[in-house]
């Protein structure tokens, strides 16, 4: 156990519940070397997408950074269970086309 | 424990090391509900970013999915060493401008 709470310590986390983040309070998460995406495309070596941006066809399109999205690479607002499930803070990247 | 490895048997995946994953056999990682992003602007609520495609300036631009890059929302490669340290396989968004 000694060498995981030596990754944890070093990382700068801390076990227990995430205390409620203020925002300039750095949020302490437990984070381990695991993986991140649990049922995305897990047949594939590794998930890459592609967007030809000039094809994009709304003003705004958001695109999944928390793998938990039904509608992956598109966002669908999964973040929101994931982080508070977890304390985490992860988002989606938003492309806008002028 | 019983409740943690009945978690795990619902979502199908296996404890100990993944097996060296072949292209049709389903990857079995243990994911467990934790935060995804060890260190990316952690006083931030949520981690959005935004990107006006017309201002692209590359024919290729990777933004990150893994929440390791240094250059971060741009990818840096970094979930190479991520997937390899978990049997993961996630990969970054590639916007292309035609």
């Amino acid at each position: 156990m000694a060498s995981l709470s030596s990754t944890v310590y070093a990382a700068g986390f801390s076990y227990g519940r995430p205390t409620p983040p203020s925002t300039n309070q750095r949020r302490m998460v437990v984070v381990r070397a695991e993986a991140i995406n649990p049922e995305i495309r897990k047949n594939e070596d590794k998930v890459v997408d592609s967007v030809i941006v000039s094809e994009l066809s709304k003003p705004l399109t958001a695109y999944c950074r928390c793998w938990r999205s039904g509608t992956f690479p598109l966002c669908d607002g999964g973040h929101v269970k994931h982080n508070k499930a977890t304390g985490d803070n992860v988002g989606p990247l938003l492309l806008k086309k002028q």
